[in-house]
């Protein structure tokens, strides 16, 4: 019998739902959905690269994660408004940049930029982890779209799956996909990024009042692979649908 | 037969789509489509009111409005980032502000603040029309939620509906509800905001290009009050429904 | 027996005075008065165009609106201080500047920027109308010592004056050129930017606390286009003197 | 035989000019002139004081100094649309500060504000100078402002007259109040703050290129002060006037 | 033999060096070297604590990490000047903060904030983790400091030391305190905090160009674990001596 | 006998000390103590300059200088942080950087940059001239590095040695380089800049609540050039010194 308010095992995931071309002027439009988590994911290509990759041949991917105002059980207040990111923002949107830079040959996007737009519509917990497995999918159809107009040098520059997901400890039990009522009370909050190919990305532990042992950390290990498996399988059957925009020649 | 691009006569709406309960947290959060226009409208209820404000017994109503940086043809970069909100995004933010405080008795809800967010998820032109008549409904189920939790002076606070349309001359003619095809290209651009009971609230009228006769003024007028009416009829059907959420004793 | 304060009939304008030739430096340098509002409007040629614009071989218009921390009834706190500009000054200089090129063909011009500055220092309402009638005189300066340098493509690309008035509801009224006094209690605010050619370039009316009918519109509007005809005779008065400035060969 | 441009010997003043009642809604109004540098200086009385100085029972004097766009012979961009103060404003504005708050005794006003406001009209070097002088007589209506409305603890809180004037050595001669055709190719620039009763407030001298010698700084020093005398009896010519506002049971 | 080009072996710190009392001022003032990082750990006790944290009877420790312009090979750019601080800062600020509220009671030190602040003056690899470990004997001394003048509740509120080293895999090994040199071209990167109770506080495993195995993370574990209880002995030798203050009754 | 709280004479320095080599990456790196005062100054090296200077064939030389959070006796809050540089900030590194120019011929370094980098880790008053000093010290470093590396044009641009130090009258006695303690109760405070060859660069004097008369001034100028002397001595020797750093064929 489950000791989770919403009945999963500690090992179980939320539903979760990919839905391609949720928007239709982005090359990628995803809405990603954790449960009640909900977060609009999108991939625009832009020409050009930053001023200091200019020349290079190389590509470049950049992210920017957001939280809209009405997204959380109390308003949170507008960081445009504010004139500044918090460190929050800024630390998250490092994250997911760095993580899907992880699965993509720059060089062969040429000098052109992909830039990923995380916006949380609904927060409910694991908002960087769903931004990351939901950005993914809308760069693997920015990548179609850039190869449909003959813009890729290598027809198949991503060379791995990624995806994320939060692990922790509650209630002392380490559990799997944490929402936001689990994650304010966490002892141990923990987000890892995995590969399709069974490689570490990226792996952020953090110990919440308490601090854990070795041990802990080999079960929340455990827990989020086994988690990215099942991800890995939402994404492939999202992508198995044909392209949800308009493409040259189709 | 039509001249417009889309089809539609020169008087016509787009279809117009109105979703309550688009998300949980937020007290009103609406989904208005005009066409291809997306946008999130929210309203929260927060405790207090800004400081200037305090004392008086009167409650506050503010809005702000934004645009997502996939929402456009080509990515519109993230005010946030930049540190600072542009001036047309200031502009619109008074003006939805404004358009509201003119339905609402702000001594009935005591010192509350409502704030509305209008985010838009996809613009084709009319974002700022639609983001109006989308936070009226928003507004009307914040009101039904503190209604519910007994905390209005006055169980009636809303004195009429509110509703906006864009109008414009484009290739010579007077037509309602400009997408972007059209907006873009129009020598004049206005938007009317009305009320149901018949009046004005808000009219901007701004010569693109070639001035516009007095005469163009009462065409573009009469179109956009006659636009109003339907607006009114698509927000009161969707109030007809019972309120999204969950209230007390419900 | 007029209701007004000032003794002014509903229809009339204040005094209206306009100074040329008010500082040296700048191309236009113009005092402006409408009764005690006094700005101060310059026009500055500069050589270049904002970037987005260069190569087009067009030239750009662009204006500032300020108020001087002195010019109201009390103090208002200086913006370059506080560090950012508010949305009321970001609207107006949006007015300004929208209303001015209307004016002007900017391909005559080449690529060369027209700066226009309108500081007020003194405010006593409609200091934004106040500003556009002065900015047109300044503007004609700029233009005429452009033409005396030969750097205009079109010895005349002025194709209209510009002026500019606010009317409202005081008291029930219908009033032209409302004072601080008036302005402030106004029912409904309305300011029209229009063209010696006998057509408009902008129309803004907001209802302040009470909505307004249509027929209150068209009887703003016409008492708005009656004061505009008065505002360009003063126009007309003063640019037939000579230009203040010294000219090449002058 | 001069061998300055305008014709002036090396110890000899532009002309002085101060006008009261420049504007009316401040407690002192000020345009003051040395020649073509015009600066407009009012004094507004806010009552409270900042933060760190509440419940001292103290009074405050604060000042900032800021150049309009149009007040140089090539236009300055706007400091408060670049979102922040230059350091050389900042550095003028703290000086002016400074220098007045060294003539009047804070507790003689109570918790009070006095906010200086000098701004540039137009520059022709010497504008902090001037600026500084013309404050003093702005000051000084202020208090008859204060006085006239029971406000003073003190009624003679002013203990010495402030006035202040540039020097500098140009083409190798030391020379008094500098326009800007001699400021900007100076060899030695000073500014020097001094009272009518013979003091010294603030001396600031700077070498631009060469250094200087001790007896080039007295040599300065005694140009500067005989110059103050001056400016001390223009101040009193402008103060025996009476006072251009309108005062309870005037 | 080594392959390390400082000579040291894969699982060998570089040398180790912390100063206590390095500056006079504040509570606890350390000087911590690894190799040639070299980094100023600074902790001022402040009384009150932040606005959302008043009236809870609790304190607060808060981070700020900082480059000093000339710490690094090429100047950086002083973020005051630039006017907001980077991602990359914020997040170490973040991490540092975090990582030392692990080991103290926040209720034994009451409403005082303790702000440790940790500047670069030389980078070489490893800053983040060179700041932790020596702001926890900088924390310690704050502690002794506030003992000292009975303003502690509980006298002994640091339940563990907390250090913190960095460990990467460079050419494909896994190797312990990453020089510049090697640092910026790991290929995994990771920095671990721990206590001195064989527990962890934070895990940060960044795969940089190539992903890593769930094996290589394992190996980097044993390694930085290893490595901490090495600087645990450093900083148990430096707190072993006196307090480098003055205290009271001393 | 003395009545300086801590013993010196009137018109006697603190103990002064400069280390050069402090830092190993900039060309010159300096720890300059006046007593408790001590300032890191590093001088880097940069290719290129502003975009306002390019194509001239001259060099520049920048300077900024900052107080460390924990520099000062309470904490004082970081600039970054709060994302503006205060006035006195600003000030103090335009004084830094005028006063360095004075004793260098840009040309001779050709289009590189010099940033000079004042950063206060422990202050007791006078932080601005000892970072003055000190700053002379690390740009004869970076000058030494630049001929050794044949960028420079002249091999002796520096023409003169630059030197500073407070001066004020505190107890009504004129007191040379004013500690903290002093400096925070000074009726006058002045700062000085001089070079070796007795003229002088800079000459600030402020009256702090009594102004000051002609002859005060004289003995402040008396006894700060006199003590100038002295660090001039103490420069010299410390450049007597090899180069701490390597040099090519060193």
């Amino acid at each position: 019998m489950s000791t989770r308010e919403d009945g999963r095992a500690d090992d179980e995931l939320r539903t979760i739902t990919i839905t391609r071309g949720f928007t239709s002027h982005p090359a990628g439009s995803v809405l990603v959905e954790f449960g009640n988590t909900r977060v609009m994911c999108t991939a625009s290509v832009e020409q050009g690269v930053p001023r200091w990759r200019k020349g290079s041949g190389l590509g470049w991917l950049t992210a920017e994660y957001a939280m809209l105002p009405g997204a959380t059980h109390t308003r949170n207040s507008r960081e445009s408004v504010k004139g500044k990111v918090s460190g929050r923002t800024q630390e998250i949107s490092r994250l997911v940049g760095r993580s899907l830079r992880a699965c993509i040959d720059l060089a062969a996007i040429g000098e052109n930029t992909i830039a990923l737009d995380c916006d949380v519509l609904q927060a409910d917990g694991g908002t960087r982890t769903a931004a990351i497995t939901g950005a993914f999918v809308a760069l693997s159809d920015a990548v179609t779209f850039l190869r449909a107009h003959n813009r890729l040098a290598d027809p198949q520059p991503i060379s791995c799956a990624i995806a994320a997901v939060s692990v922790g400890v509650v209630d002392g039990r380490v559990r799997l996909d944490l929402p936001y009522e689990e994650d304010s009370r966490a002892e141990v909050d923990m987000n890892i990024v995995a590969t399709d190919t069974g490689t570490l990305v990226e792996v952020q532990g953090t110990a919440e009042g308490a601090t854990f042992s070795r041990s802990t950390l080999d079960k929340m290990m455990d827990s989020a692979l086994a988690g990215c498996e099942q991800l890995f399988e939402v994404q492939r059957a999202a992508l198995a649908q044909p392209y949800p925009g308009v493409l040259p020649g189709a």
